[in-house]
Protein backbone atom coordinates (compact mmCIF):
# COMPACT_ATOMS: atom_id res chain seq x y z
CA UNK A 1 0.00 0.00 0.00
CA UNK A 2 1.57 3.79 -0.73
CA UNK A 3 -0.92 6.55 0.14
CA UNK A 4 1.25 9.38 -1.42
CA UNK A 5 -0.72 11.20 -4.08
CA UNK A 6 -0.66 10.80 -7.65
CA UNK A 7 0.23 13.57 -10.51
CA UNK A 8 -1.79 14.08 -13.52
CA UNK A 9 -1.46 16.86 -15.74
CA UNK A 10 -2.15 18.23 -18.76
CA UNK A 11 -1.85 21.16 -21.48
CA UNK A 12 -5.67 22.44 -20.18
CA UNK A 13 -8.52 20.75 -18.56
CA UNK A 14 -9.19 17.68 -20.99
CA UNK A 15 -6.79 16.10 -18.83
CA UNK A 16 -9.88 16.05 -15.89
CA UNK A 17 -11.52 12.89 -18.20
CA UNK A 18 -8.53 10.85 -17.12
CA UNK A 19 -9.15 12.36 -13.47
CA UNK A 20 -12.85 11.03 -13.28
CA UNK A 21 -11.86 7.76 -14.66
CA UNK A 22 -9.04 7.15 -11.76
CA UNK A 23 -12.08 8.17 -8.88
CA UNK A 24 -14.12 5.55 -10.61
CA UNK A 25 -11.66 2.54 -10.41
CA UNK A 26 -9.24 4.18 -8.03
CA UNK A 27 -11.58 5.48 -5.31
CA UNK A 28 -8.70 5.93 -2.44
CA UNK A 29 -6.38 7.67 -4.32
CA UNK A 30 -5.54 11.27 -3.90
CA UNK A 31 -4.71 13.15 -6.67
CA UNK A 32 -2.91 16.35 -7.76
CA UNK A 33 -4.16 17.93 -10.79
CA UNK A 34 -2.32 20.71 -12.60
CA UNK A 35 -3.84 21.96 -16.53
CA UNK A 36 -1.32 24.17 -17.97
CA UNK A 37 -4.25 27.00 -18.54
CA UNK A 38 -1.83 29.64 -19.13
CA UNK A 39 -0.27 27.87 -22.27
CA UNK A 40 -2.82 25.82 -23.64
CA UNK A 41 -2.82 24.86 -26.34
CA UNK A 42 -0.37 22.49 -26.88
CA UNK A 43 -0.83 20.61 -30.35
CA UNK A 44 -0.27 23.48 -32.54
CA UNK A 45 3.23 23.75 -31.19
CA UNK A 46 6.58 22.77 -31.93
CA UNK A 47 8.07 19.76 -30.28
CA UNK A 48 10.93 21.65 -27.91
CA UNK A 49 8.40 23.95 -26.84
CA UNK A 50 5.95 20.55 -25.61
CA UNK A 51 8.86 18.92 -24.23
CA UNK A 52 10.03 22.44 -22.49
CA UNK A 53 6.26 22.45 -21.30
CA UNK A 54 6.68 18.89 -19.93
CA UNK A 55 9.40 19.08 -17.88
CA UNK A 56 8.13 22.13 -16.11
CA UNK A 57 4.63 19.87 -15.52
CA UNK A 58 6.35 17.37 -14.04
CA UNK A 59 8.56 19.62 -11.87
CA UNK A 60 5.71 21.26 -10.30
CA UNK A 61 3.74 17.69 -9.31
CA UNK A 62 6.96 16.47 -7.72
CA UNK A 63 6.91 19.15 -4.88
CA UNK A 64 3.85 16.65 -3.82
CA UNK A 65 6.26 13.32 -4.14
CA UNK A 66 3.41 11.70 -5.71
CA UNK A 67 3.99 7.90 -6.63
CA UNK A 68 3.62 7.96 -10.00
CA UNK A 69 2.62 10.82 -12.30
CA UNK A 70 0.02 10.64 -15.35
CA UNK A 71 0.75 12.74 -18.26
CA UNK A 72 -2.93 12.82 -19.22
CA UNK A 73 -2.29 14.99 -22.98
CA UNK A 74 -1.76 13.16 -25.62
CA UNK A 75 0.57 16.06 -27.33
CA UNK A 76 3.03 15.72 -24.37
CA UNK A 77 2.34 12.11 -24.71
CA UNK A 78 3.48 11.87 -28.14
CA UNK A 79 5.82 14.23 -28.97
CA UNK A 80 7.69 14.66 -25.19
CA UNK A 81 7.46 11.42 -22.96
CA UNK A 82 9.82 9.37 -24.91
CA UNK A 83 12.53 12.18 -24.39
CA UNK A 84 11.61 12.92 -20.45
CA UNK A 85 10.42 9.13 -18.97
CA UNK A 86 13.67 8.49 -17.46
CA UNK A 87 15.14 12.17 -15.92
CA UNK A 88 12.80 11.88 -12.60
CA UNK A 89 12.70 8.58 -10.72
CA UNK A 90 9.27 8.16 -11.12
CA UNK A 91 6.83 6.03 -13.16
CA UNK A 92 5.84 8.11 -16.03
CA UNK A 93 2.27 6.89 -17.70
CA UNK A 94 1.34 8.56 -21.03
CA UNK A 95 -1.54 8.23 -22.79
CA UNK A 96 -0.30 6.35 -25.91
CA UNK A 97 1.15 2.98 -25.17
CA UNK A 98 -1.87 1.91 -23.24
CA UNK A 99 -4.12 3.16 -26.38
CA UNK A 100 -2.22 1.22 -28.50
CA UNK A 101 -2.50 -1.22 -26.51
CA UNK A 102 -6.58 -1.58 -26.22
CA UNK A 103 -6.75 -0.96 -30.32
CA UNK A 104 -4.79 -4.21 -30.43
CA UNK A 105 -6.79 -6.23 -28.30
CA UNK A 106 -10.41 -4.65 -29.83
CA UNK A 107 -9.36 -4.92 -33.59
CA UNK A 108 -10.80 -7.38 -35.52
CA UNK A 109 -9.81 -6.45 -38.81
CA UNK A 110 -6.73 -5.32 -38.20
CA UNK A 111 -7.19 -1.63 -39.62
CA UNK A 112 -7.09 1.15 -36.77
CA UNK A 113 -7.37 4.86 -36.90
CA UNK A 114 -5.92 7.61 -34.90
CA UNK A 115 -7.12 11.07 -34.42
CA UNK A 116 -5.22 13.65 -32.61
CA UNK A 117 -3.42 17.74 -32.26
CA UNK A 118 -1.16 18.47 -35.07
CA UNK A 119 1.85 18.05 -33.30
CA UNK A 120 0.65 14.14 -32.06
CA UNK A 121 0.31 13.25 -35.41
CA UNK A 122 3.21 14.85 -36.63
CA UNK A 123 4.64 12.96 -33.72
CA UNK A 124 4.27 9.43 -35.89
CA UNK A 125 4.46 7.69 -32.56
CA UNK A 126 0.98 5.80 -32.45
CA UNK A 127 1.99 4.16 -35.98
CA UNK A 128 5.73 3.13 -34.51
CA UNK A 129 4.18 1.65 -31.37
CA UNK A 130 1.45 -0.29 -33.03
CA UNK A 131 3.71 -1.31 -35.84
CA UNK A 132 6.47 -2.42 -32.93
CA UNK A 133 4.35 -4.40 -31.78
CA UNK A 134 2.17 -5.79 -34.85
CA UNK A 135 3.99 -5.19 -38.40
CA UNK A 136 0.98 -6.23 -39.93
CA UNK A 137 -1.71 -3.78 -38.47
CA UNK A 138 -2.63 -0.67 -41.20
CA UNK A 139 -2.80 2.51 -39.09
CA UNK A 140 -4.06 5.77 -40.53
CA UNK A 141 -3.61 8.70 -38.38
CA UNK A 142 -5.77 12.13 -39.25
CA UNK A 143 -5.42 15.71 -37.22
CA UNK A 144 -8.27 17.44 -36.19
CA UNK A 145 -6.62 20.76 -35.33
CA UNK A 146 -10.18 22.39 -34.75
CA UNK A 147 -11.65 19.71 -32.43
CA UNK A 148 -9.86 21.25 -29.56
CA UNK A 149 -11.03 24.69 -29.70
CA UNK A 150 -14.95 23.18 -30.94
CA UNK A 151 -15.34 21.39 -27.45
CA UNK A 152 -14.09 24.00 -25.54
CA UNK A 153 -16.57 26.46 -27.45
CA UNK A 154 -19.64 23.49 -26.15
CA UNK A 155 -19.82 22.13 -29.83
CA UNK A 156 -20.11 18.94 -29.26
CA UNK A 157 -23.36 18.37 -29.56
CA UNK A 158 -25.82 16.16 -32.70
CA UNK A 159 -27.32 18.39 -35.21
CA UNK A 160 -24.54 21.39 -34.61
CA UNK A 161 -23.65 21.51 -38.22
CA UNK A 162 -20.07 23.30 -37.87
CA UNK A 163 -19.12 19.95 -35.63
CA UNK A 164 -20.73 17.58 -37.84
CA UNK A 165 -19.25 19.26 -40.88
CA UNK A 166 -15.64 18.91 -39.23
CA UNK A 167 -16.22 15.86 -38.04
CA UNK A 168 -17.04 14.69 -41.80
CA UNK A 169 -13.86 16.46 -43.66
CA UNK A 170 -11.50 15.12 -40.63
CA UNK A 171 -13.13 11.22 -40.65
CA UNK A 172 -13.78 10.58 -44.07
CA UNK A 173 -10.60 8.92 -45.23
CA UNK A 174 -10.98 6.88 -41.63
CA UNK A 175 -14.09 5.77 -42.70
CA UNK A 176 -13.42 5.10 -46.10
CA UNK A 177 -10.07 2.68 -45.08
CA UNK A 178 -12.77 0.91 -43.26
CA UNK A 179 -10.91 1.31 -40.02
CA UNK A 180 -12.93 -0.52 -37.40
CA UNK A 181 -11.38 1.21 -34.00
CA UNK A 182 -10.49 4.52 -33.48
CA UNK A 183 -8.37 5.89 -30.95
CA UNK A 184 -9.42 9.15 -29.69
CA UNK A 185 -5.83 10.35 -29.32
CA UNK A 186 -6.64 13.85 -27.58
CA UNK A 187 -8.39 13.15 -23.72
CA UNK A 188 -10.67 16.52 -25.56
CA UNK A 189 -12.17 14.38 -27.86
CA UNK A 190 -14.37 11.45 -25.55
CA UNK A 191 -16.90 14.96 -25.56
CA UNK A 192 -17.35 13.97 -29.44
CA UNK A 193 -17.86 10.94 -28.82
CA UNK A 194 -21.69 10.56 -30.22
CA UNK A 195 -20.68 12.85 -33.36
CA UNK A 196 -17.94 10.72 -34.36
CA UNK A 197 -19.65 7.48 -33.41
CA UNK A 198 -22.61 8.81 -35.50
CA UNK A 199 -20.61 9.30 -38.49
CA UNK A 200 -18.27 6.34 -37.91
CA UNK A 201 -20.70 3.82 -37.21
CA UNK A 202 -21.87 1.50 -34.90
CA UNK A 203 -18.91 -0.65 -35.95
CA UNK A 204 -16.38 1.21 -35.34
CA UNK A 205 -14.89 1.02 -31.33
CA UNK A 206 -13.67 4.29 -30.04
CA UNK A 207 -10.48 3.70 -27.70
CA UNK A 208 -10.87 6.80 -24.99
CA UNK A 209 -7.02 7.58 -24.67
CA UNK A 210 -7.36 9.06 -20.90
CA UNK A 211 -9.55 6.35 -19.62
CA UNK A 212 -6.49 4.07 -21.14
CA UNK A 213 -3.90 5.68 -19.20
CA UNK A 214 -5.98 5.56 -16.20
CA UNK A 215 -6.55 1.62 -16.79
CA UNK A 216 -2.34 1.39 -17.03
CA UNK A 217 -1.87 3.25 -13.51
CA UNK A 218 -4.15 0.68 -11.68
CA UNK A 219 -2.73 -2.58 -13.18
CA UNK A 220 0.90 -0.82 -12.36
CA UNK A 221 0.63 1.33 -8.96
CA UNK A 222 0.82 0.12 -5.46
CA UNK A 223 -2.68 1.72 -4.47
CA UNK A 224 -3.41 3.56 -0.91
CA UNK A 225 -5.28 1.84 2.04
CA UNK A 226 -6.62 4.65 3.15
CA UNK A 227 -6.59 7.80 1.00
CA UNK A 228 -9.49 10.07 0.71
CA UNK A 229 -9.81 9.94 -2.69
CA UNK A 230 -9.91 13.92 -3.07
CA UNK A 231 -8.60 15.79 -5.70
CA UNK A 232 -6.32 19.29 -6.09
CA UNK A 233 -6.79 21.23 -8.89
CA UNK A 234 -3.95 23.59 -9.75
CA UNK A 235 -4.00 26.15 -13.10
CA UNK A 236 -1.51 28.75 -14.95
CA UNK A 237 -4.22 31.32 -15.65
CA UNK A 238 -7.22 32.49 -13.86
CA UNK A 239 -8.31 30.03 -11.43
CA UNK A 240 -11.60 31.81 -11.71
CA UNK A 241 -12.31 30.59 -15.08
CA UNK A 242 -12.17 26.90 -13.93
CA UNK A 243 -15.04 25.43 -12.73
CA UNK A 244 -16.94 26.51 -15.90
CA UNK A 245 -14.80 24.24 -18.13
CA UNK A 246 -14.03 21.96 -15.84
CA UNK A 247 -17.40 21.09 -15.85
CA UNK A 248 -17.67 19.54 -18.94
CA UNK A 249 -14.74 17.07 -18.73
CA UNK A 250 -16.18 15.86 -14.85
CA UNK A 251 -19.34 14.15 -14.85
CA UNK A 252 -19.25 16.27 -11.04
CA UNK A 253 -18.11 19.66 -9.85
CA UNK A 254 -15.09 19.85 -8.67
CA UNK A 255 -14.66 19.67 -5.20
CA UNK A 256 -12.72 22.86 -4.39
CA UNK A 257 -11.49 25.84 -6.36
CA UNK A 258 -8.40 25.42 -8.34
CA UNK A 259 -5.20 27.07 -7.57
CA UNK A 260 -2.71 29.40 -9.53
CA UNK A 261 0.59 28.21 -10.58
CA UNK A 262 3.43 30.23 -11.31
CA UNK A 263 4.56 27.62 -13.96
CA UNK A 264 7.34 29.00 -15.45
CA UNK A 265 9.22 28.98 -11.79
CA UNK A 266 9.57 25.17 -12.55
CA UNK B 1 14.64 62.31 -38.15
CA UNK B 2 14.35 58.79 -35.74
CA UNK B 3 16.14 56.33 -37.50
CA UNK B 4 15.72 53.65 -34.51
CA UNK B 5 13.24 50.75 -35.26
CA UNK B 6 9.39 50.36 -34.72
CA UNK B 7 8.99 47.34 -32.24
CA UNK B 8 5.86 45.11 -32.77
CA UNK B 9 4.20 42.72 -31.01
CA UNK B 10 1.00 40.54 -31.12
CA UNK B 11 0.24 36.99 -29.04
CA UNK B 12 1.13 35.38 -32.93
CA UNK B 13 1.07 36.62 -36.29
CA UNK B 14 -2.00 38.55 -36.61
CA UNK B 15 -0.27 41.45 -35.55
CA UNK B 16 1.05 40.82 -39.38
CA UNK B 17 -1.33 42.84 -40.95
CA UNK B 18 -0.25 46.23 -39.00
CA UNK B 19 3.46 45.53 -40.12
CA UNK B 20 2.06 45.42 -43.61
CA UNK B 21 0.12 48.60 -43.59
CA UNK B 22 2.98 50.00 -41.82
CA UNK B 23 5.25 49.37 -44.38
CA UNK B 24 2.94 50.59 -46.61
CA UNK B 25 2.58 54.39 -45.06
CA UNK B 26 6.22 54.39 -43.43
CA UNK B 27 8.06 52.37 -46.49
CA UNK B 28 11.81 53.34 -44.80
CA UNK B 29 11.30 52.42 -41.37
CA UNK B 30 12.99 49.03 -39.86
CA UNK B 31 10.62 47.20 -37.58
CA UNK B 32 11.07 44.11 -35.21
CA UNK B 33 8.52 41.83 -34.41
CA UNK B 34 7.82 39.68 -31.66
CA UNK B 35 5.18 36.90 -32.35
CA UNK B 36 4.24 34.90 -29.02
CA UNK B 37 3.66 31.72 -30.56
CA UNK B 38 4.56 29.86 -28.10
CA UNK B 39 1.65 31.30 -25.62
CA UNK B 40 -0.63 32.07 -28.33
CA UNK B 41 -3.60 32.83 -28.25
CA UNK B 42 -4.21 35.62 -25.55
CA UNK B 43 -7.62 35.72 -25.82
CA UNK B 44 -9.03 32.83 -24.01
CA UNK B 45 -6.92 34.28 -20.72
CA UNK B 46 -7.65 35.80 -17.82
CA UNK B 47 -6.43 39.67 -17.52
CA UNK B 48 -3.54 39.16 -15.20
CA UNK B 49 -1.75 36.75 -17.11
CA UNK B 50 -2.35 39.02 -20.54
CA UNK B 51 -0.49 41.84 -18.56
CA UNK B 52 1.96 39.58 -17.61
CA UNK B 53 2.76 38.63 -21.06
CA UNK B 54 2.03 42.16 -22.48
CA UNK B 55 5.37 43.24 -20.14
CA UNK B 56 7.38 40.25 -21.15
CA UNK B 57 6.49 41.47 -24.61
CA UNK B 58 7.27 45.30 -24.51
CA UNK B 59 10.45 43.89 -22.14
CA UNK B 60 12.25 41.42 -25.01
CA UNK B 61 11.69 44.62 -27.71
CA UNK B 62 12.99 47.21 -25.34
CA UNK B 63 16.31 45.74 -25.83
CA UNK B 64 16.93 47.13 -29.50
CA UNK B 65 16.00 50.38 -28.48
CA UNK B 66 12.78 51.36 -30.31
CA UNK B 67 11.38 54.76 -30.83
CA UNK B 68 8.02 53.38 -30.60
CA UNK B 69 6.18 50.30 -29.67
CA UNK B 70 3.01 48.89 -31.46
CA UNK B 71 0.75 46.65 -29.67
CA UNK B 72 -0.73 44.87 -32.38
CA UNK B 73 -2.89 42.23 -30.68
CA UNK B 74 -5.88 43.66 -29.27
CA UNK B 75 -6.40 41.54 -26.24
CA UNK B 76 -3.29 42.69 -25.18
CA UNK B 77 -4.65 46.59 -26.39
CA UNK B 78 -7.70 46.13 -24.31
CA UNK B 79 -6.91 44.15 -21.31
CA UNK B 80 -3.43 45.38 -20.44
CA UNK B 81 -2.55 48.39 -22.03
CA UNK B 82 -3.68 51.09 -19.38
CA UNK B 83 -2.09 49.39 -17.04
CA UNK B 84 1.63 49.21 -18.55
CA UNK B 85 1.88 52.07 -21.04
CA UNK B 86 3.59 54.02 -18.37
CA UNK B 87 6.11 51.65 -17.45
CA UNK B 88 8.31 51.74 -20.30
CA UNK B 89 9.33 55.42 -21.35
CA UNK B 90 8.83 55.59 -24.73
CA UNK B 91 5.29 55.50 -26.75
CA UNK B 92 3.11 52.82 -26.78
CA UNK B 93 0.31 52.26 -29.23
CA UNK B 94 -2.73 49.81 -28.94
CA UNK B 95 -5.37 48.77 -31.96
CA UNK B 96 -8.25 50.19 -29.26
CA UNK B 97 -8.05 53.89 -29.06
CA UNK B 98 -7.56 54.49 -33.30
CA UNK B 99 -10.11 52.08 -33.53
CA UNK B 100 -12.55 53.93 -31.43
CA UNK B 101 -11.55 57.47 -33.03
CA UNK B 102 -11.44 56.29 -36.62
CA UNK B 103 -15.50 54.59 -36.22
CA UNK B 104 -16.92 57.35 -34.71
CA UNK B 105 -15.49 59.57 -38.03
CA UNK B 106 -17.40 56.58 -39.89
CA UNK B 107 -20.37 56.06 -38.63
CA UNK B 108 -23.56 58.21 -39.73
CA UNK B 109 -26.05 56.49 -37.58
CA UNK B 110 -23.97 56.69 -34.28
CA UNK B 111 -24.32 52.39 -34.02
CA UNK B 112 -20.97 50.57 -33.83
CA UNK B 113 -20.25 47.15 -33.44
CA UNK B 114 -17.78 45.90 -31.92
CA UNK B 115 -15.86 42.32 -32.21
CA UNK B 116 -13.24 40.38 -30.27
CA UNK B 117 -11.82 37.36 -28.16
CA UNK B 118 -13.08 37.00 -25.34
CA UNK B 119 -10.78 38.93 -22.90
CA UNK B 120 -11.56 41.96 -25.61
CA UNK B 121 -14.93 41.71 -24.77
CA UNK B 122 -14.88 41.16 -21.31
CA UNK B 123 -12.48 43.93 -20.61
CA UNK B 124 -15.29 47.09 -21.95
CA UNK B 125 -13.13 48.93 -22.53
CA UNK B 126 -14.13 50.15 -26.79
CA UNK B 127 -17.38 50.83 -24.92
CA UNK B 128 -15.44 52.73 -22.52
CA UNK B 129 -13.42 55.12 -24.83
CA UNK B 130 -16.51 55.30 -27.44
CA UNK B 131 -18.90 56.87 -24.56
CA UNK B 132 -16.01 58.51 -23.56
CA UNK B 133 -16.05 60.54 -26.41
CA UNK B 134 -19.36 60.70 -27.31
CA UNK B 135 -21.79 59.63 -24.56
CA UNK B 136 -24.44 59.28 -27.27
CA UNK B 137 -23.44 56.46 -29.33
CA UNK B 138 -25.21 52.98 -29.04
CA UNK B 139 -21.89 50.46 -29.11
CA UNK B 140 -22.77 46.18 -29.54
CA UNK B 141 -19.80 43.97 -28.77
CA UNK B 142 -19.85 40.47 -29.57
CA UNK B 143 -17.49 38.04 -28.20
CA UNK B 144 -16.14 35.78 -31.21
CA UNK B 145 -14.28 32.88 -29.31
CA UNK B 146 -14.26 30.42 -32.54
CA UNK B 147 -12.79 33.13 -35.65
CA UNK B 148 -8.94 33.31 -34.48
CA UNK B 149 -8.71 29.03 -34.64
CA UNK B 150 -11.09 29.13 -37.62
CA UNK B 151 -8.34 31.68 -39.53
CA UNK B 152 -5.65 29.73 -38.78
CA UNK B 153 -7.34 26.87 -40.23
CA UNK B 154 -7.50 28.77 -43.16
CA UNK B 155 -11.51 28.62 -42.89
CA UNK B 156 -11.88 32.02 -44.22
CA UNK B 157 -13.99 31.81 -47.54
CA UNK B 158 -16.88 32.44 -48.90
CA UNK B 159 -18.85 28.93 -49.09
CA UNK B 160 -17.64 27.53 -46.26
CA UNK B 161 -20.08 26.61 -44.21
CA UNK B 162 -17.98 26.31 -41.04
CA UNK B 163 -17.46 29.95 -41.02
CA UNK B 164 -20.65 31.21 -42.25
CA UNK B 165 -22.31 29.78 -39.76
CA UNK B 166 -20.23 30.89 -36.60
CA UNK B 167 -20.00 34.39 -38.32
CA UNK B 168 -23.83 34.33 -38.74
CA UNK B 169 -24.43 33.41 -34.71
CA UNK B 170 -21.92 35.92 -33.85
CA UNK B 171 -22.91 38.81 -35.40
CA UNK B 172 -26.65 38.27 -36.22
CA UNK B 173 -27.37 40.53 -33.07
CA UNK B 174 -25.02 43.49 -34.67
CA UNK B 175 -26.99 43.43 -37.57
CA UNK B 176 -30.44 43.34 -36.38
CA UNK B 177 -29.18 46.24 -33.84
CA UNK B 178 -28.51 47.97 -36.85
CA UNK B 179 -24.88 48.94 -36.56
CA UNK B 180 -23.39 50.85 -39.77
CA UNK B 181 -20.07 50.57 -38.37
CA UNK B 182 -18.25 47.27 -37.27
CA UNK B 183 -14.35 46.92 -35.51
CA UNK B 184 -12.81 44.02 -36.52
CA UNK B 185 -11.24 44.09 -32.96
CA UNK B 186 -8.37 41.69 -33.33
CA UNK B 187 -5.82 41.32 -35.96
CA UNK B 188 -7.09 37.99 -37.35
CA UNK B 189 -10.18 39.33 -38.33
CA UNK B 190 -9.10 41.03 -41.73
CA UNK B 191 -8.73 37.68 -43.13
CA UNK B 192 -12.88 37.01 -42.95
CA UNK B 193 -13.42 40.88 -44.35
CA UNK B 194 -15.49 39.06 -47.11
CA UNK B 195 -17.83 36.67 -45.16
CA UNK B 196 -18.29 39.30 -42.78
CA UNK B 197 -19.52 41.79 -45.17
CA UNK B 198 -21.29 40.18 -46.68
CA UNK B 199 -23.48 38.70 -44.11
CA UNK B 200 -23.30 42.55 -42.50
CA UNK B 201 -24.06 44.02 -45.96
CA UNK B 202 -22.69 46.73 -48.13
CA UNK B 203 -23.61 49.56 -45.93
CA UNK B 204 -21.43 48.48 -42.59
CA UNK B 205 -18.33 49.75 -42.66
CA UNK B 206 -15.59 47.59 -40.77
CA UNK B 207 -12.90 48.87 -39.14
CA UNK B 208 -9.36 47.65 -39.56
CA UNK B 209 -7.99 47.75 -35.87
CA UNK B 210 -4.16 46.91 -37.08
CA UNK B 211 -4.28 49.36 -39.84
CA UNK B 212 -5.95 52.04 -37.68
CA UNK B 213 -2.95 51.26 -34.99
CA UNK B 214 -0.32 51.82 -37.73
CA UNK B 215 -2.13 54.81 -38.96
CA UNK B 216 -2.14 56.28 -35.60
CA UNK B 217 1.96 55.42 -35.84
CA UNK B 218 2.80 57.30 -38.57
CA UNK B 219 0.99 60.41 -36.94
CA UNK B 220 2.97 60.59 -33.53
CA UNK B 221 6.24 59.03 -34.81
CA UNK B 222 9.08 61.05 -36.30
CA UNK B 223 10.25 59.28 -39.06
CA UNK B 224 13.16 57.22 -40.35
CA UNK B 225 15.56 59.42 -42.90
CA UNK B 226 17.83 56.61 -44.37
CA UNK B 227 16.42 53.28 -42.98
CA UNK B 228 16.24 50.21 -45.48
CA UNK B 229 12.16 49.35 -44.41
CA UNK B 230 13.56 45.89 -43.19
CA UNK B 231 11.75 43.61 -40.23
CA UNK B 232 13.45 41.25 -38.35
CA UNK B 233 10.99 38.45 -37.10
CA UNK B 234 11.54 36.49 -33.44
CA UNK B 235 8.92 33.73 -32.32
CA UNK B 236 8.69 32.28 -28.87
CA UNK B 237 7.28 28.56 -30.91
CA UNK B 238 9.41 26.72 -33.64
CA UNK B 239 10.56 29.56 -36.19
CA UNK B 240 10.12 26.80 -38.98
CA UNK B 241 6.05 27.07 -38.55
CA UNK B 242 6.60 30.22 -38.84
CA UNK B 243 6.83 30.95 -42.72
CA UNK B 244 3.65 28.64 -43.63
CA UNK B 245 1.34 31.04 -41.18
CA UNK B 246 2.84 34.20 -41.76
CA UNK B 247 1.86 34.25 -45.50
CA UNK B 248 -1.11 34.41 -44.56
CA UNK B 249 -1.29 37.93 -43.06
CA UNK B 250 1.31 39.28 -44.97
CA UNK B 251 0.64 39.77 -48.76
CA UNK B 252 4.48 39.04 -49.28
CA UNK B 253 7.00 36.06 -48.27
CA UNK B 254 8.23 37.17 -44.58
CA UNK B 255 11.62 38.50 -45.40
CA UNK B 256 13.82 35.78 -43.44
CA UNK B 257 13.29 33.76 -41.26
CA UNK B 258 12.60 33.59 -37.85
CA UNK B 259 14.54 33.81 -34.48
CA UNK B 260 13.66 32.03 -31.66
CA UNK B 261 13.73 33.67 -28.37
CA UNK B 262 12.71 32.48 -24.68
CA UNK B 263 10.30 34.98 -24.45
CA UNK B 264 9.62 33.86 -19.81
CA UNK B 265 13.81 35.22 -19.65
CA UNK B 266 12.04 39.19 -19.96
Amino acid sequence: MDNRAIGVFDSGLGGLTAVRRLHEIMPRENIIYFGDTGRVPYGTRGRDTIIKYTRQDIRFLLQFDPKAIVVACNTASAAALETVQGEFGLPVFGTVAPSCEKARQVTRSGRIGVIGTAATVRSGVFERLLHRADPSLDVRAAACPLFVSLVENGRVHRGDIVIETVVREYLQPLRDAGVDTLILGCTHYPLLQDVISDFMGGGVTLVDSGAEAADAVRRAVDPAADGTGGTRYFVSDDPRSFDALASLFLSHEPAGPAELVEITDY
